[in-house]
Formats: structure tokens, C-alpha cells, sequence
């Protein structure tokens, strides 16, 4: 498990696959789409008591919209701050609505056998630092495309984040943040190709400028 | 606690207060907004297993929608069918987008001592059928009306339902289902009165026309 020094070093999210870390209150996460167009479902949980951690229904009640942008703050629910926005290049489209891939969607989508998922993939990353989530939170899919229409449809579209593009977010408490990069390669939901790749992570003191 | 006879009965749903009651597959169970503009904060946990329960982010990314309307079913954590709309006289405004308000919530809005909730009361109404929420999922509000705008914005408006309306939902699988008449008096959620009132329920062996 990467320390969680500020020291900018960057840390791989294998493609399909996720990973844990530890986020002091005050440094800055950054999120890089490496390849672009690769969503990163992305949890966070309080470091001392992982029963409180990142929810997307508290937190669109807290900023009054859908989906964050620069500036915006997720709250835990228990409806304390967890991490802000504060720099993004990709575009600023993400989304809070849909629930992390897990082995019954690949079955539904006509899947047979094992298939990667982010579900797992968070279990298997807290597992790593001695942990089992209590649940799985619905999750803040960094970088992924679910327009809102007037009619309140929904539609899964291909990101618009760009090589290289990412958001730095920082930490209002001492959390482990989750990440995994989506397998899904069945839906274009990470871009036209439907080919999952890897990104990146750093963690910095403040915002980095990449 | 009820029984789930299908008898039609009419049970309440005390203001301020949750209930929960046993639904039978194919059994239709009918939430009637009494006194109009009520929130019913509503959840289902599958009979077998409270572990699986009604989800409202898989729920959208099945339905493709934000909020279900008549003909729609919302799904599961594990993206089982649990509950179909099958007649709706409110309207069709429901939120899926909200977190079930608790003590962190009244302690924001500057209410100071014990205020009742949604996430309590589906505690308690569970409590009163031997079970323990392994969590609070994310609720399906019905009547609340939280329009989205086109910029992804969250708005908290009165609810459009009027006095004896109902909304009918047949269950695809056996369910505990619990209610709470949303105690919300801070913010106009429950009409612009902020008076929150009773809710009945009733369960049948087919859609009633009430």
C-alpha cells in the first residue's frame, strides 16, 4: 500500500482494477486520466470509523446539484465535509447517479463467467489495508458521462476527459480513499473503444499543477 | 404489526412516524397520501436476506431515469426486480436523488435536541419486526418532488399530490417494507405548511381502485 507522504510521487490504478489508500485532512488527491475517457469510481471512508464514509445521496442534498464541480464539497453520510473539488482539467463531467459495476450487471449484460467489477474491486482494495467495507457506497464515478435529460432520463455516455486531464480533491478529514478503474468493456462507458485502461494518483500537500 | 393479508385493510402511517410490514410476492401494496403534499420516505429489504435491498443507483441505471413512473420497477443491490409501479393517481412526482433525513440534518437546519427522522424511523419500524438495518439505503421518496434542472441542479419543492392519492406497487419478490411519514417541518418538503401529517398503506391481492 503506498504511504500517504505528500510527496507527488504518482501510483498506478491498474486497469480493471482498484486500489486503496491512506489521505491525511488537509493533502490533495489528484486523479489523473491517463489514457483519458477511463472512468474511476472513486470512495472514501473515515479513516477512524469506516461505517462513515462518502454518500452520494448526502451529498447532492449538501451541494444542491447532481454532480460536483470545482469547489464543491462530498460529505460523508453522516453529512460531515470529505473531500473537495479544487482544480479539474477533464471537463468537470462526472457522476453521482449510478451504482459501482458488479458481477449481477455483467450477468445481465449477457457475461458468462468471472468478469471484473468495481464492486469487488473495492473489497479487494480495502483488503489490502486489513479492511472490509460494511457495504458498498454508492460511489463518485470520477470522469463518467450520465447526461440528465429535461424528461429525467439518464443515458450512458463515453467520457469527455482527455489524456492527461484530472481533478484534485482535498481531504476535510483523515480518510482511506478507494479507487478502481472500471472494467466495463461491454458499454461504452469508458469511451468509444471500450477498453479499460489504467490511471493514475498522486497525493501532494497542496494542488498540483501538472 | 400487520399482517400481510390482502385483505385491503388500511393501515397508518403516524406522522412523523415509520411503520414496516411482510409484502408476499404478486401481493400489490398501495401507500395513499392521505391529507396530500406527505413525503413517505419507503424501503424494501428482500424477506430472506435484509442484506439485499431496494436501491435507488441501481434502481436509475435500470430504469434509465431518475424517478420511476408508472410501469417501472425498481431493482435491488444485487439487481433483482423488488418492486413495480403499477398505478400511480399523485402525479408522478418521486425523488430517488435524496438521502432519508436524520439528526445530522435537523442539527444543520439549527434544530437543537432530539428531532424525529427518517433514518430513525426506519429503525425503529424495522426493530418492530425483529430485524436490525444492516445500514440506511438510500430511500425511495415518494410524492417528494425535487426537480433537476437542466444545469444538474437540485431543487427541494412542496410535493404536487393531492389529498387521497396513491401510488400502487406490485412486489416481484417476498419483502419487508418499511415507511416513514417524513418529519420534515424546517423546509417546506411536505407542502408549504411544513406540517407533516399521517399516511395510510393498504395491501391487496390486485390493484385497488380507491
Amino acid at each position: 500500500m503506498p504511504t500517504n507522504a505528500s510527496n507527488g510521487q504518482v501510483h498506478v490504478i491498474p486497469a480493471r482494477k482498484g486500489v486503496a489508500t491512506r489521505v491525511a485532512q488537509g493533502q490533495v488527491i489528484t486523479v489523473i486520466n491517463t489514457h483519458g475517457t477511463q472512468v474511476v469510481d472513486t470512495w472514501a471512508f473515515c479513516a477512524d470509523d469506516i461505517a462513515e464514509f462518502m454518500s452520494m445521496e448526502h451529498s447532492r442534498g449538501a451541494m444542491l446539484k447532481v454532480n460536483p464541480k470545482n469547489g464543491d464539497t462530498l460529505c460523508s453520510n453522516r453529512r460531515r465535509p470529505m473531500l473537495t473539488l479544487i482544480q479539474d482539467t477533464s471537463g468537470g463531467v462526472h457522476d453521482t447517479l449510478i451504482a459501482a459495476c458488479d458481477r449481477y450487471r455483467y450477468q445481465q449484460l449477457g457475461h458468462v463467467g468471472h468478469h471484473d467489477n468495481c464492486t469487488d474491486n473495492l473489497a479487494t482494495a480495502l483488503g489490502t489495508v486489513g479492511l472490509t467495507p460494511p457495504e458498498t457506497p454508492s460511489p463518485l464515478n470520477l470522469f463518467m458521462n450520465i447526461p440528465v435529460g429535461e424528461d429525467g432520463s439518464v443515458t450512458f455516455e463515453a467520457p469527455v476527459a482527455g489524456p492527461g486531464s484530472y481533478v484534485s480533491m482535498c481531504a476535510e478529514m483523515d480518510l482511506i480513499v478507494a479507487f478502481s478503474a472500471c472494467p466495463q468493456d461491454l458499454i461504452p462507458v469508458n469511451g468509444q473503444g471500450c477498453v479499460p485502461t489504467e490511471a493514475h494518483y498522486r497525493i501532494d500537500a497542496k494542488a498540483p499543477r501538472l
